[in-house]
């Protein structure tokens, strides 16, 4: 009956699907592909069915995102140092009113209410508040160890990473000749926006036995493969920690990434969200920023954007939006072509870019906080910081008991990648429903278990091996270990069906 | 200097202008361009000057923004019950503490605690929280006194209206031969996009003589003359009230519209961001929606995309970043494009939403709110609105007693869009600098005042003629008073030299 209703709404329409643009058509996004929609519509289920509105049971009671890095969703707890600013700063009668005991706090709250022109309701200058370009800088430095920051002015604050992704593809992809090398598996922003705006995706696959690490053959490798089709590498994206992969690139890797790349006159993307996000101890951070301005001429002219997030990390501020750019070495012509499409969008929110803000300018001794905000500040974040690394070490040995799963270590991020081992039975099974073999076995999971992975096949993976994406944020941990048990027996029985 | 090193800089980087997509370099957006720059520029040095770091002087010594309708950055006060319900979202512990207390606005806090999965710093649905969707849908059944409202699934919350034009715009212009028809003056959001997605703009004139007014016949002559050069219009943006001219349709004016767009298979976009502002009696507003609904076969089939902003109207809360993208009649297999191309960017952000659902769930008698809360909403928003059009009023006062300047009734919006005749010296003047006679204009109206115009040709004007576009929003009256004399000592002045 609906297929009829639609069909028929249908001829009255005058636009149709083919007078929709290619590119849009052709662009996929896992991460809220198939089996999140599918879970979506199990949740308004499990509801109607919660209020006896519904006539229909699942084996479970409740859907656990495990499709995408969003810990607040799981009860995360937010920095209660950021929300009180925030909400000091939006209604501005709480600070007269003495709500805030904490001095550090109302100081702060003062400090936006008089480097704010207007108030956070009006329009910010394009690039952000130029306190907030600051405080990334001074991060920057500190961070980096640098005698100094970068300059403000090549630095913006952006509604969340994906927006700064969107604006450097979306000014330098020319033409189909324009390729973007992404390493395989990827996070699917990058296979989107590529075809979004008609690039050619230049794949460079990771070595899955070997940790997930990025070998300078592989890149090498794929530029040639791109050369056969007249393909030529302009922006060459690396994920550091990797997503979906949880690898963390040692210097040696970056230094010859950067040689590879200004040796062939390609920009870099260095997608460093997860860049807190470390949680073994051999395994360490190196922002690219770092490595480019610390090598020798001409290495140390590496042209690269370099992107952070609010979203990711320990704070996890998904939904605030917040994040920033920072370009290095570019030419300030092309800079500026990409500073005008930012201003076509006026500006981001303004409480994520206070809250990229304090992400960067945080409490921490050697500046003016009392010990006792710091004190707070640090061990919220300890405890963050020590329940994401945990559940990564938990997940890790659930997988790897699991029959026909095998996951590599999590050195960083939020997610596991392992791979399963798929019977040709089981991928018979997922020919006959249409559906790719990974795509099969994560929709089964879900309608079993209602845990919502993402397939493999989203993120891509080396032909003939098949993979799904899970995160390390369900909690507490007692949680997380229900639901892998039940992750376990249902992987367990699938894999005894299609034996 | 500062030249010679960004010369030696521009040497050692190897992606350079003509590695920047075309279309971008092509786009224009003159509310962010040279006038409004240099005023960023200046407001630095006035700080520097301020502060005895800079030997320098201007015959003024604030810059104001009149470039922009960005209410808040003149103080414009938010509405109390909204700041408050979000300020007690972002801090949970602010309502056990007691805080509040107005039990309405209490309320509206818990109800959002209990409806947001995780909290607001987890990333919602992308099309946004399905209860913002059902305010919206509230929303527009009450303000069209339509027998119900659109199905939720059909409304995207946006962080921003220009969000949902983007959106609309990237999925159907599919090529150079795809005709965007845009009123003539436009707010230059839609001339920047067209040309960012290599779309074909064409232009429409509005009769400026008869107060900015729509004519069946000039949207008639423009389809012609795309016709002449193979352009097909397959979309036609509407903005009313209109930005920049202030003009507010009549409803015979929209239903010619309808029908004409419906005739020749072309999609309404109607942005409808200031609904709210309407200022003189003689004036109302009737969304498309409206009309859409209550016409008869086969115009009520019209495909429309409605917008609407939390930046505009009365709460002006730009910065927060809010809006909806509702869309009516379209196929559904193009709206699902429309909707993916939505998840790429994972959400709006969360403030923004629950800002649209606060305007669009407002304090109102009918509902369940205690008299004290409506009354003291009601009191707000009449003040505001007051302010408003006492402004619009006043300025158009002012600028029809300037010479050379002539302006149309402000009936809506926060624009005015006045007419400058410029002699021939002054336009002899203006070409030496390598401007735009309206630039120079605008450009000398800066540096002899600190008042930041935008010029006509930034938002298109008919041949030969000259405009300039101001707001209605500095404040208190008494400061724009003063800043209207200031401007048209200034004019006066400026037309003698030219004379």
């Amino acid at each position: 009956m609906k297929s009829l209703i639609q069909k028929s709404k249908n001829s009255f329409t005058y636009l149709n699907i083919s007078d929709v643009n290619k590119n849009v058509i052709a662009t996929q996004y896992a991460v809220r592909g198939a089996v999140p929609a599918k879970s979506q519509e199990i949740a308004e289920e499990l509801q109607l069915i919660k209020a006896g509105k519904l006539d229909k049971s699942y084996p479970f009671d409740e859907i656990i995102q495990c499709n995408i890095g969003n810990p607040q969703i799981f009860d995360q707890p937010p920095i209660s140092f950021n929300r009180q600013v925030l909400a000091g700063v939006l209604d501005g009668s709480l600070v007269k009113q003495g709500v805030f005991k904490n001095k550090d706090v109302v100081n702060r709250i003062e400090f936006y209410r008089e480097h704010i022109a207007g108030n956070v309701g009006a329009y910010s200058a394009s690039p952000g508040f130029k306190f907030g370009q600051q405080s990334v800088s001074d991060f920057i430095k500190r961070r980096d160890g640098a005698k100094q920051g970068p300059d403000t002015k090549h630095i913006t604050l952006l509604g969340g990473a994906s927006e700064g992704v969107n604006l450097v593809l979306s000014a330098l992809i020319s033409h189909g000749k324009d390729g973007v090398m992404i390493p395989i598996p990827q996070y699917p922003l990058y296979s989107a926006l590529i075809q979004y705006y008609g690039g050619s995706q230049v794949n460079y696959y990771l070595n899955e036995q070997d940790n997930w690490s990025t070998s300078i053959n592989s890149l090498k490798n794929a530029q040639i493969s791109a050369g056969d089709v007249g393909v030529k590498p302009k922006i060459l994206v690396v994920i550091n920690p990797g997503n979906p992969t949880g690898a963390v690139l040692t210097r040696e890797n970056i230094e010859d990434m950067i040689k590879f790349a200004y040796d062939n006159k390609i920009i870099i993307i260095a997608d460093e969200v997860y860049q807190e996000n470390v949680y073994t101890d051999k395994s360490k951070f190196y922002s690219f920023r770092k490595i480019v301005t610390e090598m020798p001429e001409p290495y140390n002219k590496t042209e690269l954007v370099s992107l952070h997030s609010t979203s990711k990390g320990i704070i996890g501020e998904c939904g605030l939006r917040g994040g920033y750019m920072e370009l290095h070495n570019l030419n300030p012509e092309v800079e500026a072509q990409i500073d005008k499409i930012k201003t076509v969008g006026l500006c981001s929110n303004t409480i994520g870019q206070l809250t990229t803000d304090l992400m960067c300018n945080h409490p921490r001794v050697n500046a003016e906080y009392s010990d006792e905000t710091v004190e707070q500040y640090n061990n919220e974040v300890k405890e963050l910081f020590g329940g994401l690394k945990e559940r990564a070490q938990l997940i890790n040995k659930y997988l790897n008991k699991m029959d026909n799963v095998q996951a590599q270590e999590q050195q960083g991020a939020m997610y596991a990648f392992p791979r399963i081992e798929l019977s040709k039975k089981a991928q018979e099974a997922a020919q006959k429903q249409g559906m790719a073999p990974d795509l099969f076995y994560c929709m089964e999971v879900l309608l079993n278990t209602g845990i919502v992975l993402v397939p493999g096949s989203g993120f891509g993976q080396e032909p003939g091996t098949f993979h799904f994406r899970t995160t390390n944020l369900v909690r507490p941990a007692e949680k997380l270990q229900q639901s892998m048990q039940l992750f376990t027996k249902f992987n367990n029985e699938f894999h005894k069906k299609y034996a």
